[in-house]
């Protein structure tokens, strides 16, 4: 049934019809303690994560369990990986127990990649260095299908640090697929060079596109890169980019807020809009496992 | 159906009606593999541990799922809080995934109070920095319950580091409810003000004690509080303090030795005497698990 | 019933009924997900790795979930241990908590079998210091009691660091125990004393001994104990050790070979060697649960 490796390789028919499967994985979810359905009861996962996570690990994994598999986690750390055994053998050995999908995260662009060329298992990408994050813009796409049925029409700004952002990546390749338009709002020094090519603009000045927008994707400012100079402060940042309770109130009526979490309140985002009507933070992390669901279902 | 956060929720008729349920859980675990019910199979409980655990974690990974209960752990180090992330906003994530139940653990007093105004899900506190270890003061009271029927006219030492004790707190409060006396015995900088007002008497003098107690509750002397001077020195504070086999022969015929563990042996309590007839260190871990079966059947 | 502490305590017979039962795990696993059976659902295993682990731990939580038991994984660091808690005293506290088997991996050789005084549960060794890893040898013999049926006159070379090896020692004593000759390769410095009174023949001449052996079992090398001087350098090592390619060219044409992962390829084993046909590296897996299943369903 193939790996789920990068939002590059789901066209629009394939989004358009994965968003109702997540819609009912979503529905059984909420009807509660669901009857565990027997194609997948009995068959496993493996979550390796080579970075830290807290809700992208334990969204696979509720999701997984909710279908009745089971889940062995495995993080560096504890491992052969710190014996320096090379990430194919790794990969190789964990296949060989038998799993029926791998979910990885590493710091390395392109590791899942490589992955799926070894295993068996489906394999499933959950953040590969600055590459992409596909099923957290699976998660974010599907929150706004809900609101909005079609993405003909809509503008969505992606905000921060997109240079380094994989989740910047997916969305952007996801949104521009279901026909948004995206717009990419970030100092120049982090802005990725050929965006415009991925159909995307790109603009420093986010007070001016404000009104302009159905949806603002806020990223997280990873705050250590201030050490490598891409931006000059953190303070400084805030003051341009910043979705403060000032700039919220020039968005459009209808206009939505995400963010992947987890956020830096009072840095890239204020606490007032997090928690504000306009906010879909939670509901985020609630479809994020519907939408897992679905995919497992899908995928194997 | 409300949280677990502090014994001083817990009035005396809660207490005595939840005993005999904590006994029908031991019984059917004693039973053997327990058919599983259908009530919360299928729902999953979120064990979050700030700080490390072997015997709290395990118990209630064990308990929950005796019950079919699914159970997601997660513990700081891998997680979104070494990224900055606060705990609301890290509660508010796992609960928006949708577990039945948070046990938490953490350093700071007062933070499973916090996270309860945030979560739908029922948060259990699993011990909160020096205030409260509420599942602890119940597997010990039922501990107690199990031999003696009845706390009126029982008498019990809590012996140790009463300062920083969680488990001295909660157990003070429960063994008061529950109609016994308690006598703290410490060195006076490692008693807090104010315990008389809780119905507590005090004593630096263990020895006069000891032949007029129920029951003696050792505490784990946390070594690393030399350094903070508020002992002169291991050997000094066991030559007043521990539990040796001469001072537990002065004790009454009946009464019994707890300890919540992990013990100092030769620290604050001898090896003689944790092994000997007394004892009910490890009946102490085998009703754990019953008493929070209970728990999460009477409050989820 | 009874432990699984050491190779030496299985003779022949055990040995030869066990890997048919090893046989049906396997078409079992094999078979896709199996209908659990009751006798084991419901029960618990306690996974406590007191060093680190991928395939082991991960094949023991697989084969054990794959007969419906529940997995309770616990290592050093999160801990009571890190408090000063004695061994025993952590797996007593386990064991009152009701599981049905201990595994466990330790850096002392002979902790298992402490263990196993003190734990009502049955105790499995999943490695101890330098002294056994009794399932691994389960598993590398049954690797080759597929192919081979019959161990009578079948010679195995074990290659390597001999002297610190656990995977070594208890492969020596199995095969020793089904028949088969056994050559242990490596330099003088590490060869332990008094292998010959355990039946096997010593060489520092790998070379000599290729064109004569029915499987060469290669052995991790440690190549942190190039400092304490017991190999002058990797280099040098692998000159004379390494199963390289050229080495490959002298076996015999049906000679197997063996590695336990993680491989340092390069360094005693080339890709190509591993890669090779002759390889069982990821037959030894995935095997590896299947033996571990079996265990499972023999000694509980």
């Amino acid at each position: 049934m193939g790996h789920l490796l990068a939002m590059t390789d789901w066209d629009r028919p394939r989004l358009e019809a994965f968003f109702p499967r997540a819609q009912a994985a979503l529905e059984v979810l909420e009807g509660g303690p669901a009857p565990v359905p027997s194609r997948l009861a009995g068959r496993w996962l493996a979550n390796l994560f080579f970075e830290d996570s807290t809700r992208t690990r334990l969204s696979f994994e509720t999701a997984a369990t909710s279908l009745g598999m089971r889940v062995a986690n495995w993080s560096e750390g504890g491992s052969s990986v710190s014996k320096g055994e090379s990430l194919p053998d790794t990969i190789r050995s964990v296949d060989a127990m038998g799993p029926a999908a791998i979910v990885i995260r590493h710091p390395q662009s392109g590791a899942p990649g490589l992955v799926a060329r070894y295993a068996k298992a489906v394999v499933i990408n959950a953040g590969d260095g600055t590459h992409e994050h596909p099923s957290q813009a699976l998660l974010d796409t599907f929150t706004l299908w809900k609101r909005w049925g079609s993405f003909e029409g809509r503008r969505v700004a992606i905000v921060g640090d997109v240079l380094h952002s994989r989740v910047a990546r997916s969305n952007l390749t996801a949104l521009r697929t279901l026909g948004a338009e995206v717009v990419l709002v970030a100092p120049p020094s982090l802005l990725p060079a050929g965006v415009e090519e991925m159909g995307a603009s790109t603009t420093s000045d986010f007070d001016a596109i404000l009104p302009e927008v159905d949806a603002v994707m806020m990223l997280r400012l990873q705050i250590e890169r201030q050490k490598e100079a891409f931006f000059p402060s953190v303070r400084d940042y805030g003051r341009r980019f910043s979705l403060t309770e000032a700039r919220e109130k020039t968005l459009k009526p209808e206009a939505l807020v995400l963010h992947p979490g987890p956020m830096n309140r009072g840095v890239e985002i204020a606490s007032a809009v997090a928690d504000g009507p306009r906010s879909l933070v939670l509901s985020q992390v609630t479809y994020g496992v519907a939408v897992r669901r679905a995919l497992l279902e899908v995928l194997l």
